[in-house]
């Protein structure tokens, strides 16, 4: 066994007492009673959908019978749901280290990676190839190949191994496209140096933020950053399917002609001229009318964020990952689960990722018995890490049950299960 | 006056009491019912942002707290919600004269104009010219310039008065893209014959419902179209942006690689493959993950329409739209307003447009005075008709409001409030 000292307290010393006392110090704990706790669950999925916050309910009932119910279209001026996108944006941007007006929230994820490879081909029209690793998230590589086959002669992806990528920045690239905090492992891509390599061979930089925003700290202006998107469902907390955002350097912005280039985007929509106009600033980046109720959920859930502090939460977040691995270790001395996730704290984001040779079926029979983790193809199962509302106990009471759950589950017949009704 | 006759009732003979009557016969009466209906307020807007089902609050609270917040990520699977945009695309389809499986709920309207731009000049692959009128919505002519802007070999937007739109219907057009009901005056474009017309001279078909779904019967299908799209939040009810859709002939579904290649358009999304494989079904038209919350509010609203028959609400439309008319040339005989929209019922979608020397002061007038209704450049205020919530009696109220309106206002004054404040 591995013994990291965490705090001075070694694995084997981590009773359920001392956790019990971390939660009691805890700077954070307050905020899990502003969630919505499932009942009789361990939820470590939030780096995939984050939990509802209380407040979403009320809100969204006061903006659907108010604000809807009485004010109808007025309320688009009178309660500022026409501003909602920039307003939230700016917010967001509080939380990745942009500046006012250079955030908007918009569309799904996958839309506004859409926009940012094609702004990036503007920017640098010089050049076609856009590149990326092999372990990015698949619609990151998706939106670039549908791209490709509409028009081959305006892009052509370049897919590499990670392991290739640094080698891989040459002259010949209009932008690199690279997700922070890997999907699988959890690990995080150096932002700074990369994009300073980038920036060196005149390569513009796409960062996918999904596993980032509300997990770690994210420095996109002091890290000169081009482009960037991410996910409002995650540690946002925004509810399932909530609007994404996009985020784009000031600099960057009048070069931009937007290819979805919708009313809203327009620099005065409702002129209802016939000639597209784009807005002078990041309105440019909308394209259909703003998905308003999407958009209040996810405002509530960015606001717990951004007072909670994003340093105090990484800083809990890497407590909890480093115990949760130490238990683990302790418990499973068999190398039965091989940690996916990298062992440094730092370079290890909001998830903590386990190889098993039966991870489908113990995934399964994970979230069956009431800990609610997901399945990552050939054999990846991730915890996700959510200091908002995730208490150091739970992380005793997750290692217990996978323990119990790995013991009293028999293998082929839990898969002959699945296949049966699958 | 010109007296039209409406069931044998003639305008100058229309007191209150006659439309009260009207009202207590009307057999959508407890439609009305099920909406949150605004205090101290004439709702003349539905065409712009339908009123809110009073089900909605109900569900989404229930959606938020139970769903979301019990479920968690569970919810995609155990409450469906996975499966939520092929549901309420399959009710859609009941609207609007489509099959199972050929419509989706998804993105904006503007993106889905956007993939069904791609689509048809994927399925007409040796023809580039997409045309279009320029009374169209400006949305719909925005998509075409962002696709031009960015790949100038592949479509060439073509944009002609509608009065030259028969004659323009040439061998090189390869699509027509054309709202049903014209956003401005609410004429209804006659789909049957100039889908025909098109499809002579080998030119596909995309209809924007935007105006339609919800208010007319449509008939995709037995008018053989190739594509459609269509808004959420009008007629249909479902909440301020809500998602929009798209539907597209079963004929053409497999000659289509998405431009928007989003995971959720996958074959099979959950094996993280690193090839983009579209979905064999409608389901390709996805691109990011649904916007659930938006989703929920909009099927609320799709089945209440569902429930009412789309020619019961025609027909009391028509009725509504007819008395307004005539109430309003009887009302002022000195022409201060001229009806823009068709006289003729069945040539009139879902508002009445009048034109006024004063129209924007004057729309700005009557909603401050609790008349919603909205204004089109240069000088068209449209009045919203809404046979769901919309009574009989409301026409004479408005009516009446209007003519208290345009005598009180003193229009310099006015304008040069409005010039102040905006």
């Amino acid at each position: 066994m591995s013994v990291v000292k965490i705090n001075g307290i070694k694995a084997y010393m981590i009773d359920k007492n001392t956790l019990l006392d971390l939660d009691k110090n805890d700077a954070l704990k307050s905020f899990r009673e502003e969630f919505q706790i499932p009942d009789n669950t361990l939820y470590f999925d939030g780096n995939s959908l984050g939990l509802a916050p209380q407040i979403t309910q009320k809100k969204m009932s006061s903006v659907i019978s108010s604000e809807w119910g009485q004010g109808g279209i007025r309320s688009w001026i009178n309660h500022d749901w026409g501003i909602s996108p920039q307003r939230i944006g700016n917010k967001i941007a509080k939380l990745i280290g942009a500046g006012n007006g250079e955030v908007i929230a918009a569309d799904s994820t996958s839309i506004n990676i859409f926009k940012a490879i094609v702004a990036a081909l503007q920017v640098n029209h010089e050049r076609k190839i856009i590149l990326t690793v092999e372990e990015n998230f698949p619609t990151d590589i998706y939106m670039m190949q549908g791209l490709e086959t509409f028009a081959p002669s305006k892009i052509t992806p370049k897919i590499v191994p990670s392991s290739s990528l640094i080698e891989s920045l040459d002259e010949s690239v209009a932008a690199l496209l690279l997700t922070e905090v890997n999907y699988k492992t959890g690990e995080i891509s150096d932002m700074r140096e990369i994009t300073r390599q980038a920036h060196q061979r005149g390569i513009l930089v796409i960062w996918d933020l999904s596993h980032s925003v509300g997990s770690i700290p994210v420095d996109l202006n002091g890290c000169n950053v081009d482009f960037a998107v991410g996910c409002g469902y995650k540690f946002l907390n925004g509810g399932p399917g909530a609007p994404a955002f996009i985020y784009t350097a000031k600099r960057h912005l009048s070069l931009i002609d937007p290819i979805l280039s919708g009313w809203f985007g327009h620099a005065n929509p409702f002129a209802f001229n016939l000639q597209y106009e784009p807005a002078k600033n990041i309105n440019r980046f909308m394209c259909g009318t703003p998905p308003l109720l999407g958009l209040i959920a996810l405002e509530c859930g960015v606001d717990i964020s951004l007072k909670a502090d994003i340093k105090l939460l990484r800083k809990k977040a890497k407590k909890l990952g480093a115990i949760f691995i130490e238990l683990m270790r302790d418990k499973f001395k068999s190398k039965e689960f091989e940690l996916a996730s990298p062992l440094d704290d730092e370079k290890r984001g909001g998830h903590v990722s386990f190889r098993h040779l039966h991870g489908f079926a113990l995934s399964r029979a994970l979230v069956e018995n009431g800990l609610v983790c997901d399945f990552r193809s050939p054999d990846i199962i991730r915890f996700g890490i959510t200091p908002l509302y995730m208490r150091y106990q739970d992380l005793y009471d997750a290692v217990e049950l996978i323990a119990d759950v790995t013991e009293s589950t028999n293998w082929e017949e839990k898969e002959e299960t699945i296949a049966l009704y699958t």
